[in-house]
């Protein structure tokens, strides 16, 4: 398996496959982990920094899980290829900085990820499409469990996982989804929910992770705190929330098919339209548009229309993506003309 | 001849043939003209008005001209259908209130119409399609000396034609071209323009004559004075002006094609598929939207479509024409709804 394969499959992240996937679209879990006898990766020096490197990728290919994983060394990738990652949401923006002993592992089904020294020695991820936390729980476990018997962990029985960060002490775990609340952003209910959201202990974050903003009515929920009770009570308490947002989303959708139903069909198809006729659109509109035509592919405003492509334009279209499909560098205003291009050509 | 059968045939406003018609939309002239033994209409009692409205309508309907034209009484008019004369620019606004002893005549081809007991007794107009300014003065001045065979005018030596409001007294003439100036405006010449056309002694003015705004990129300009020049040179100034006017417009077009093509094709295209898809539409967005696609047709960017279509979709989108086509009065919502349907079924 190659990086490139990559391009040629549906990112989990995107796939909207599983469970309640008119809403969530993914689920994930992380782990966060640190080697007992080194340093964090921050404060470590070179020849520390190679060993943990090291020590944590003979232990990744002992495991059965990851032993046919792509092995991908960031100093040898280029600027697109690493980003390329990032949009795939397989590994974080930070790990594309300072690449020279950071490593990333990728199973070629693109479920499991492991970053090596990023801020921790390693970041073990697991993604799943819709609303499967539960099952990205599980999955994470037993890749920990098995990592585990080949390395050994900084850990206090007093504070459980040691980490760089102390916010991720503990269980060091934290479970996320991605969910798209159309309705409830029409409606402009969004601040109360995701207010309360907050009050609960989750944070709400943008698309592509902290710091950034939510764009097209796309939302990542996680957990806030990692310590003080056990794993799967913290992967049962996101669940729960989710499900009352779930449910209030959906309700919204409804009710927008009643008194709200010309506007709402209104903005689906100027939104196709849209799509379907510029010759110049920035990530963000896109991302915009595709939000709400998965919206009227949910209330069925949209018919003949697989709601697989949508999803694939959300990825394909983000730049790194865009510049692997067309082989080179472009800039952002060349960008802008080769993504409208490429969902002209797919909404054909 | 029935007035509903106008509704059957492109409005001569908006027929977009004719010289220059890819910049100018039509060419309008009129005359006004009083009886001399009468007060203005707005002064005259009802026994006078109804005395005006019989001596015009025996005059009208003994020339060659105007012999087979429609002799509507405003008051026995919907309010409907008031505007509908409105908006193919038949008749004023003004012309629809207190209209007890108000009439309208309208040659069968639209190319001539003549209010009974607007401001004047008689408002004379004749349009035409494209540019074709001399031709309107050519067909109204024979209509006038016609007309004047039966009817004798208030007239003075020193001041000429006298009329309700000054500004109009002398030739009692105005000339007027709607122009369509969709380069100037994206690349924000506008402003500068039509400053320069107002020094040079013509009003600017939108869509509707005075009042209105400007709007997609549709401007009328007329001349300001009317007195101290006969009626060809005040024709033949204009003429000169609009050719300047028309001839920039050209030269911006063409440069359009050169740096800023993809933004244009980009425009272009998002307003055709915004026309295509959107459900709800207002008017102005409707304007504006087909200014665009005018622009693209003219520019050779759109093929395949009629520039005729969008001519006609121009004016059959108003208002009053959409209640006309549908049958009976639609509140403005409503209307949105029915316009959208509407382009969408034309431009399928």
């Amino acid at each position: 398996m190659k990086l490139d394969d990559l391009l040629q499959q549906d990112s989990e992240w995107v796939k909207g496959t599983g469970p309640n996937s008119n809403i969530v679209m993914s689920s994930r879990t992380r782990l966060a982990r640190n080697l007992d006898k080194f340093p964090f990766s921050n404060w470590a020096n070179k020849k520390q920094l190679a060993e943990i490197l090291a020590i944590v990728e003979g232990a990744v290919r002992s495991t059965n899980f990851l032993k046919n994983s792509l092995l991908l060394k960031i100093k040898d990738l280029s600027e697109v290829d690493r980003l390329f990652l990032v949009e795939r949401h397989l590994m974080s923006l930070d790990h594309t900085k300072n690449p020279e002993y950071k490593a990333l592992v990728i199973d070629p089904k693109e479920v499991v990820s492991v970053m090596i020294n990023e801020e921790d020695h390693l970041r073990i991820q697991v993604l799943q499409s819709g609303f499967n936390l539960m099952e990205a729980w599980r999955i994470i476990d037993e890749i920990d469990t098995e990592l585990s018997k080949h390395l050994t962990y900084g850990y206090s029985a007093r504070w459980g996982y040691l980490t760089a960060c102390p916010t991720n002490t503990g269980t060091a775990l934290r479970g996320s989804v991605m969910l798209h609340l159309p309705a409830l952003v029409f409606t402009g209910q969004t601040g109360k929910v995701l207010q309360a959201t907050a009050k609960l202990g989750l944070n709400v974050r943008g698309l592509y992770g902290e710091g950034t903003e939510a764009s097209g009515n796309f939302f990542q929920v996680s957990n806030q705190a990692s310590m003080g009770r056990p794993e799967v009570d913290i992967i049962d308490n996101i669940e729960r929330i989710i499900n009352q947002i779930i449910s209030r989303e959906e309700t919204t959708q409804k009710a927008l098919l009643g008194k709200n139903k010309e506007a709402v069909v209104d903005r689906v198809w100027r939104a196709y339209g849209t799509l379907k006729s510029a010759h110049i659109i920035t990530s963000n509109e896109t991302i915009a548009l595709l939000s709400t035509i998965r919206l009227g592919v949910d209330l069925g405003i949209v018919k003949n229309l697989d709601k697989m492509l949508v999803n694939e334009l959300l990825i394909l279209t983000q730049p790194a993506h865009l510049q692997k499909l067309e082989g080179k560098l472009l800039s952002a205003n060349e960008r802008d003309v080769k993504r409208a291009d490429l969902i002209r050509e797919k909404l054909k």
